[in-house]
């Protein structure tokens, strides 16, 4: 028996199937990177990538040299530049502006380490420090509308190099399914008076059954309408609209969660690759009543195909509650 | 440089990135199958699939049986299943409704083929017209809302089964993209008092530099703001919003443009693994003046990772306009 869930938020809905497990390839295992490869992200090979833009260092002053713990630089390859201006080009039906922007990564750790479970809760901390640092320094550029922080664990979630980076895409417009998050959180707001996300929290410390783990000031838990096994959603407990002001004692609350639910999932289901995403306040909002910043972890273990591209649904095998058990279950 | 292009009916950005196909691993190769694997779909094991609900066969009215050229199964393991009515279940803060459906498939040969080009145009032709009859047939069950024809090839774009096959899920909800898609076609019609999708074949027919293969009933062309490398869109070209109401000899000419562009697509890259979906108007709607039904080809060669997940944006390391030359200069 299929179960149709709807996001509260982006009203999708979810045909949670569990029966579907059980078909040919219905978990994926993600290709391993091959061990021979020079890792430009490595101690000792800051000249193999674009001079850094911040770094936190053992020693004040140096630059693109070894000794950091965490360092950020411009993308090699960037899927968009910074330049002139944002410039509107438009034509009679279809519209377009000049690329502008920023791409760029933060190396994790100076070692070669994989997974964000292989990170100490320090190094964790230092990381969600600079992705900060990093929202906060693009926030002054008038030009641009919103940082996009998200990384990308194991091939099959579309990392290309496997030491431990996460990736800050600066666009000049706010992203489609931030706004429409914004526009949902904004419309419940005018409607009940308060920020859906928060009702969100109170409706899963209620029921329990989706609870992932919990610390002071955050909680986890599988969505309702997760899209896939073991999505599972971060959020600070209280209030907050904007993520580069989270204050420093939270900061380490967040990575101590983060790593909790990393180590539940590889506990539960083993190694595997995965995407998180940092949704926020865009730059130029203000205040923020009533949208909630919030991290969105999601295992690639299954394919999603022709069905999701077409439709916008998403088919689950795995029930939400389930996720959520298996991974409570383990050892933080 | 790179290019900031905005999809002209779901308003959500394409970053055009020409510079990055160079990074590592930028195109991605499918997996083989096992060529070890039994296959289910080929002609004399039918007893391994559910009972077929439609045949083309050479022998009337044998059934589960081999001499068909093509059929109809329910699938094996179902994403949705039929059952009593689909009866709302509401909580007080997310919503839920029993799954009420059913998801066939379409097995399109008896033969072991593995891409849409193996096909004979008088075998798509008829995989066309069962497509057209199982959309007839679920669109009498008034509980159902709409069905998603879509296909998959390749293990990089989640087929489990190399066998030419497509699919039908019947939802009882019209898919988000859709119905984003219509919403967004009646505006512009209000507006302008035109089809969006009949003046996007205007614009491409006045610039040709996106098309890839044009018939005298249908058009394809890569879009605009095509949100992958090579990915292309076939319409048919007078106005026409029911794909079931689409007369036979229309058909043909649709799996003439449906062969050429898969055909250009594997002599321009080599075979690779794909989707295409289907969009055409809901059952229930009476009228449909402002949407135009289209089949949309997704090529699975670049990896999709968070950035995407995040922010319902797309990169495309490869123009639209180089996508369709390098389609278009193909022998057909």
């Amino acid at each position: 028996m299929s179960d149709l869930r709807q996001d509260p938020i982006l009203n999708h809905w979810v045909i949670v199937a569990a029966g579907r497990s059980q078909r040919p390839g219905a978990f994926i295992a993600s290709p391993p990177f091959d061990p021979r490869l020079p890792c430009p992200f490595c101690e000792g090979h800051e000249d193999e990538t674009p001079h850094e833009v911040l770094a936190f260092r053992h020693v004040a002053g140096e630059t693109d040299r070894p000794r950091w713990r965490v360092r950020v630089v411009p993308n090699k390859f960037p899927a968009i530049e910074n330049c002139g201006g944002a410039r509107p080009v438009e034509g009679d039906f279809y519209h377009r502006l000049d690329g502008c922007g920023a791409h760029e990564v933060i190396i994790e750790s100076p070692r070669h380490l994989a997974s964000t479970s292989d990170l100490s809760s320090a190094e964790l901390t230092e990381v969600f420090l600079a992705w900060q640092m990093r929202l906060a320094f693009w926030k002054r550029d008038a030009r641009m509308a919103y940082g996009q922080l998200f990384k990308n664990v194991g091939q099959a979630a579309g990392a290309s190099l496997e030491h431990a980076h996460s990736q800050l895409l600066v666009i000049p417009r706010v992203p489609n399914v931030v706004a429409a998050e914004i526009a949902a959180a904004h419309d419940y707001f005018q409607r009940r008076g308060v920020c859906p996300f928060c009702d969100m929290i109170r409706a899963e410390l209620a029921l329990g059954q989706r609870i992932v783990a919990e610390t002071p000031h955050h909680l986890s838990f599988v969505p309702f309408a997760a899209r896939l096994p073991f999505e599972t959603w971060i959020l600070p407990k209280s209030h907050a609209g904007h993520y580069e002001e989270t204050p420093r004692p939270h900061l380490e609350d967040l990575a101590a969660i983060v790593r909790s639910v990393i180590r539940r999932l590889e506990a539960a289901v083993g190694r595997c690759a995965y995407n998180y995403v940092l949704h926020t306040t865009p730059f130029a909002a203000t205040a923020a009543t009533h949208y909630h910043w919030h991290l969105e972890i999601v295992p690639a273990m299954v394919k999603t195909a022709g069905f999701e591209l077409g439709s916008g649904w998403f088919i689950n095998p795995v029930a939400p509650e389930d996720s959520a058990r298996l991974m409570r279950e383990q050892a933080d």
